[in-house]
């Protein structure tokens, strides 16, 4: 895989497009974007390239003009995917937009291309059914917005071949993100369903009272994160009773289960808790915040991928 | 609350002990440090010392020699108590030791000092209930080694008057420390369970093969874990929708409740399962690597502690 010679194409220029053009740009390739709705592909340059200043300005990267340069687009989707290696559809996430889309996509590639799908939830067995191309689909689900996220999770469907998985992971490292491989199209990929068991968790806790919003928000990032952003959940306990995981899961193990099946029968999130989470939420960030609590956010996020950059440099 | 005044007592010089030391000492309090064992106490200063060195080096704090001027150690439980305003216990973590410590120390504590047991799983009310002073005791869970994790878990028994939590929390701000309030006594308190739905997911996704043990450790590492470090799980979703976290509940509850009933009914982590889970872990890590990397995780927390640091000053 040569950055000169291998060609990128996004489809899809809404927030996580555009984040996907900054990967592909700063890693060295040629990319370019199409956009159908022409509001949308008027601003696109103007937001990506400020995105990219807060790179400069936070020394994330050296330099605008040369990631700039390598990003083209275009309002013709058969002149972004006819020439391209790899495409990267990120299009509104409804099973008839990605299967219109998916279609049109597998029209024009060449039949040596692969087409990843951003899809957060739905597996490409859903949209990629009908079309010639198939076997070289599947979904690449980053976090958004991936410039500043490393994961990328790769979810093949069962006609996906393995070739292309490859040819998807290795353009994935070649950017610097981290591709993970899910080995079955399960309802939340990986990613998803962890957040998931948390979030149920955590919703159940504020419901039963046994604490505020604020602490149990304050218990992940202050108590559990600092391990997390060196580790995963299983090097951590690993590494956390003398004799390995086995010691750990022997230990504790009867523990945790029971925390398990005490939420056994739980029910959806009710709209009474989701009204009174809206509630304590806005005492810590009134809700005409949320905009500018977003850029704190994306700032804070940009700091962190320095400084893991930094460590793993030292790691080397 | 007076730095100058008010006296700490460490009771029990293992690991969380001797790393609460450093937690009240780095503050500026002195301490007075009790251990039963012989051969412990004998190395305690020494390990105290050592740790201390290391976040000199990694630039953490300044001076050692300042910090550990603070720290006094003795073989009489009654001299680390009879004058101590608050008592942190991290005595063996069964019933029974926790019972004979906290009779120890009610016979000798001053009517107006504050108990904390670091106590990860017991809840105080199962060993404090004979105790003349037990309104003054709670448990002060912190993560290992509070030296490099801010989190405190305050979890008051029924008995435990309001007064005495004050206390207890405003000391833990005082060392810098992050005190969350746990409502009620329940198993696992917040930190645990929120860890332990998470494992319980990742165990069943190891078991039914969607991902090697790699991948779901780099799905919460690079995936999750980046915006965990400025906001806990309230907050990611509140920023994850343009209508703020009723819109994400909305739109997204339906997906977590589908999720969370799809593992009803989990039996324990089988035998067979922890073995080829230790197997797994054996490729990633040999065995007799665990204490190496310990060294290492320690290292990239230090290295943590000093970012997170850094980022609140810029905060401000």
């Amino acid at each position: 895989m040569d950055k000169d010679n291998f060609k990128v194409a996004v489809i899809g220029a809404g927030l996580v497009g555009s984040s996907w053009a900054i990967v592909f740009a700063r890693a060295g390739f040629k990319i370019t974007i199409y956009e159908a709705d022409q509001k949308t592909r008027a601003g696109v340059l103007n937001s990506i390239s400020l995105k990219v200043q807060q790179m400069v300005v936070s020394n994330v990267i050296q330099n605008h003009d040369k990631l700039m340069a390598h990003i083209t687009l275009t309002d013709s989707l058969e002149n972004a995917v006819k020439d391209a290696d790899y495409i990267q559809e990120s299009v509104f996430e409804t099973i008839d937009t990605k299967t219109a889309v998916s279609l049109e996509i597998d029209s024009f590639m060449s039949s040596h291309a692969v087409v990843g799908s951003s899809s957060s939830g739905i597996p490409s067995s859903e949209f990629t059914n009908d079309c010639t191309n198939r076997n070289r689909f599947m979904i690449t689900h980053p976090v958004n917005p991936p410039h500043l996220h490393k994961l990328v999770e790769i979810v093949p469907a069962s006609w996906t071949n393995k070739e292309a998985v490859a040819i998807c992971t290795e353009l994935m490292e070649k950017t610097g993100q981290v591709a993970i491989t899910v080995k079955q199209e399960l309802e939340g990929f990986i990613l998803n369903r962890l957040q998931g068991v948390l979030l149920n968790e955590a919703w159940a806790l504020l419901e039963e009272g046994s604490a505020s919003m604020e602490d149990i928000d304050k218990a992940l990032t202050f108590g559990l994160v600092p391990r997390w952003t060196c580790m995963g959940p299983f090097e951590t306990i690993d590494l956390n009773a003398p004799g390995g995981i086995k010691d750990y899961a022997e230990r504790l193990g009867p523990l945790y289960h029971a925390i398990g099946i005490s939420r056994e029968g739980a029910t959806p999130w009710s709209k009474e808790l989701i009204k009174a989470a809206e509630e304590e939420r806005d005492k810590l960030l009134p809700r005409n915040k949320l905009e500018e609590r977003s850029q704190w956010r994306d700032q804070q996020l940009l700091a962190y991928a320095k400084f893991k950059a930094q460590q793993e440099k030292q790691d080397i």
